[in-house]
């Protein structure tokens, strides 16, 4: 029998590698690090959630020991309803993590189908027969954040999670930089690294260094109401938050849906300190002035439907931005929300909000690290071989060079994509085969019921619009005779009532194609059908230069 | 009679303000500044450009005397076809880029249609009764831009087009500060500054600094090929790319039509100097090993459709990109592009080619003034009355306090809305009435067919796709009789293969609702096809969470 093989390898994901679910698989034992979400393309129209294509998992189910979860990150754990539907396993975490876990299951009504299993950061435990895990304290945007080590039959690999090296953290340890040193001397096989801030240069500054600029603002603004958004999973930025506010004798209302519910399990949990008689609730408002109040509120992002996005619309029920009102957006654009929120910025200012984002003041930092602390991590660990992951293509291959730059041989270094499998013994590592590993479209209630052609089509809507020829006919004596129509519908093409002269030639078009299949003497439906299709088509190119969706109803009467 | 007044107003734009066209009018004058396009916004489906409403000026087209442009970009010159249809009016600029618009009126069978007046930087001419021009050179991305004093009865109006200081151009004069200073001497009634950096602390860099990195890539990439991707109307920039090229004994082939277009017509006009033999075919490239070329291609912004994209994914006929090609993207993201070229990246990079990006070396440079540059412009002219222009409200706001910091009064700042007018005497200016400025969608052919209605569906059909609905019945005895259908065609909602339980489901609602309404005796059409419509919009919802758009299509047979 051939000695046996450590595999690793990556579910999930779209333009970022490795980020929401990995794998590992020895003998008979499959553990599975992380299950999150992936947000839809620009291009998958009207997807909600991108979830990981679980068919290799389906295929080895009564290998699956167990989930490790490093932190409470959608993109770490919005999987896990979807999961848990197929797979009955116990899920692995922090205390906070599996909050968040306990929320998000309670909402798809999943409660109690999963065994919640919390672990702390320096316990061990063993998951299945050849994995034993530790969670390692790392610091990062979302409290009770783990990096995780897994003693395997031929070494140890360690996942770094998402983190940054915060030596002044707002609540609870600093990452533990000495226990990645003493795993490192007892030998590493496998460092699966985060990359997503590896094209900055320096340090990525200490969450403390925000609390320090909204001291500021708060110091100087002492006659306005004062609202930051942020985002809700940050509970060590609404605690910042929460000090000014008492520090400066003012009340916190805090806005939003899933604010609302991180502040409650962050509260419940203890990783939130909020003194009595300090968060009001929104129909108190009233009896509050301006300077006696802050809102804490989602819409950090600019999304169209959060807290602040509808204040500044006047489409919230409860709140109105009001000229002075000092408005702080502490997070940075998601790549692919710039715009989005540019246009929440414009909207706060023109309502008369005086506006601080990043850019003009230092209110946010980022959660990940930079280089020199993604070197330290290379110098504590110095791992036999290294798998840059979580980023795109360009990140991993700049994490590469990294790496490379402190002496790592470049054959050591796997730049992997999602699904190919990195088997590994003692000695080597090679990549081997390629697992399915295609994306899963989530969309309303339906899970993968949206694939190429929906989009596809749900393009072709969008672009140009659609019409439908509607017409009834007989046949007699071999010859389809126009009974009724063509009437033609259209959506999403041209204002219809400015076009009806096209509208008109456009039925002369099929009423013509009609009677041209008949002087062939053609009587085969489909083909009547494609060639109103074809002519209508090329008619309304000609016309128009655009080319709408063209459905052609016939009926026979 | 009242004493006449100076009217100032922009019109176009989408978020920016002041930028696509700026207009002026005093008496029986009407003169416009700049003529451009604004890029649609993600929620305008299937638009291609978005020009200014011009109901204004056809409601006063005898005034117009004539449309000043102050350089060649797309978002000053790229209505003027659209605008000729309409108006026979002079177009004055400089030669460049009166050159380019000369290639745009020839792309759209207008050549000829209007009198193209070239004026140089420095000179005097008088448009209309009321207005004399002068043009002062600035420094910008592209050649030959220019500032634009218009002598009024009422004062000088300066606007300053889009500029950077660059004390060190390219080619041709830097920007001419010693003009600014004689004209803020002699007294400046209103300045209209553009805003688009001014978030920005510092100086823009010169465009020389790019040349020098240029020539240390090339320097340290004796062995491989070269490609630099850029905008084609960075005219300054190619030519130091193919300094750079002969300096290193390589041959340069131009690839994407927009680039050979520009190249040509910046030859043509003495604005890029090339020697002989430098330029090749792409017929000829098999006649070059690597070390001898260099390739200049469109595609910076990671359009799919561009040179670049296409050689990446193996879809460009002529060209492959392969592992070593050094490919520089010498450009930053336009806000909204950032998911294409991180996307172009990293196809690149896949393919085994060494991208180098902004951010990891400097190869691009701003086109437009950072706050030190807008400081020195606001020193120099000291108008009395100023209005911050080309920028998203934010970035107007920043300006203004930009010049409030600098002394300057605050109620002298006027921050505009596209429409709102301006109204100035020698010694006052105040915001008065507001004149249409919506914006005008074109697509395809189709200018101004595209609106509020089109787009809402093509939202709609983009979301959650299509289900059209078809029966046909007769009317018996007040009764209405399903004699064929329902039949069920959906686009862009579900795989239809895995979702039959769910149409026969559908049609069963469908079936249903038609002798619900029987039952109630209801026979008018559009109740009943109303009724259709609702019962299975919610029965839809209720089994997907999806609302696709629902036509019911009902014939009597």
């Amino acid at each position: 029998m051939p000695a046996k093989k450590l595999k690793v390898f990556s579910l999930g994901g779209l333009d970022e590698i490795g980020k929401n679910m990995t794998v590992l698989e020895y003998a008979n034992d499959i553990i599975i690090i992380d299950c999150g979400v992936a947000f839809p393309q620009d291009d998958m129209l009207g997807v909600d959630l991108v979830i990981p294509d679980f068919s290799y998992l389906q295929k080895n189910k009564n290998k699956i020991k167990g989930v490790i979860l490093t932190h409470g990150h959608e993109d770490h754990i919005g999987s896990t309803p979807y999961f848990l539907r197929d797979f009955q396993v116990p899920i692995y975490g922090t205390k906070l993590t599996l909050g968040l876990v306990g929320n998000k299951l309670k909402e798809h009504n999943l409660s109690g189908v999963a065994k919640l299993i919390c672990k702390n950061a320096g316990e061990d435990f063993a998951v299945g027969k050849h994995f034993v895990i530790e969670f390692i304290r790392v610091t990062h945007s979302i409290a009770d954040s783990v990096a995780i080590a897994v003693k395997t039959p031929v070494g140890t690999v360690i996942h770094s999670g998402d983190f940054k090296v915060d030596y002044t953290p707002i609540q609870g340890d600093t990452i533990d930089l000495r226990r990645f040193a003493q795993l490192g001397i007892d030998g590493v096989l496998l460092f699966l690294c985060e990359s997503t801030n590896v094209e900055s240069r320096g340090y990525t500054m200490s969450e403390r260094t925000v609390g320090v600029i909204f001291e500021d603002i708060f110091e100087q603004s002492p006659n306005h109401r004062i609202m930051v958004a942020t985002f809700s999973s940050n509970i060590h930025r609404i605690q910042q938050i929460i000090n000014s506010a008492i520090k400066h004798k003012r009340k916190v209302l805090i806005m939003g849906r899933s604010m609302v519910n991180a502040v409650n399990t962050a509260t419940e949990l203890g990783y939130l300190d909020i003194p009595p008689n300090i968060l009001i609730d929104v129909s108190e408002i009233k009896k509050y002035t301006d300077p006696e109040l802050v809102i804490i509120t989602t819409g950090s992002q600019g999304e169209p439907m959060a807290a602040l996005s509808r204040m500044a619309s006047r489409e919230h029920r409860q709140i109105e931005i009001k000229p002075g009102d000092k408005i702080i957006v502490s997070a940075s654009p998601i790549p692919g929300n710039e715009k989005t929120i540019s246009h929440l910025i414009n909207e706060l200012m023109r309502v008369g909000a005086d506006v601080i984002y990043e850019g003009l003041m230092d209110v946010h930092v980022s959660g990940h690290a930079k280089q020199e602390e993604l070197k330290l991590m290379h110098a504590l660990i110095k791992p036999k071989f290294f798998m840059p992951v979580h980023g795109e293509y360009r990140h991993l291959t700049q994490h590469k060079e990294l790496a490379v730059t402190m002496g790592m041989d470049k054959k050591d270094v796997f730049i992997m994509s999602n699904g190919e499998v990195l088997e590994l013994t003692a000695e080597k590592a090679k990549i081997s085969t390629t697992v399915p590993s295609g994306q899963v479209l989530v969309d309303g209630l339906g899970v993968g019921d949206v694939g190429s052609i929906v989009l596809r089509d749900r393009k072709h809507l969008a672009q140009d619009g659609l019409m439908v020829v509607v017409a009834g006919i007989c046949m007699d004596d071999g010859r389809c005779v126009l009974l009724s129509g063509p009437d033609i519908i259209s959506r999403g093409f041209v204002y219809v009532r400015e076009s009806e002269a096209l509208m008109d030639e456009a039925k002369k078009v099929v009423t013509d194609s009609l009677y041209s299949c008949n002087s062939k003497n053609i009587i085969e439906w489909n083909y009547i059908r494609n060639t109103i299709k074809e002519d209508l088509k090329n008619f309304l190119w000609q016309k128009t230069k655009r080319n709408p969706m063209i459905l052609p109803i016939i009926m026979e009467l």
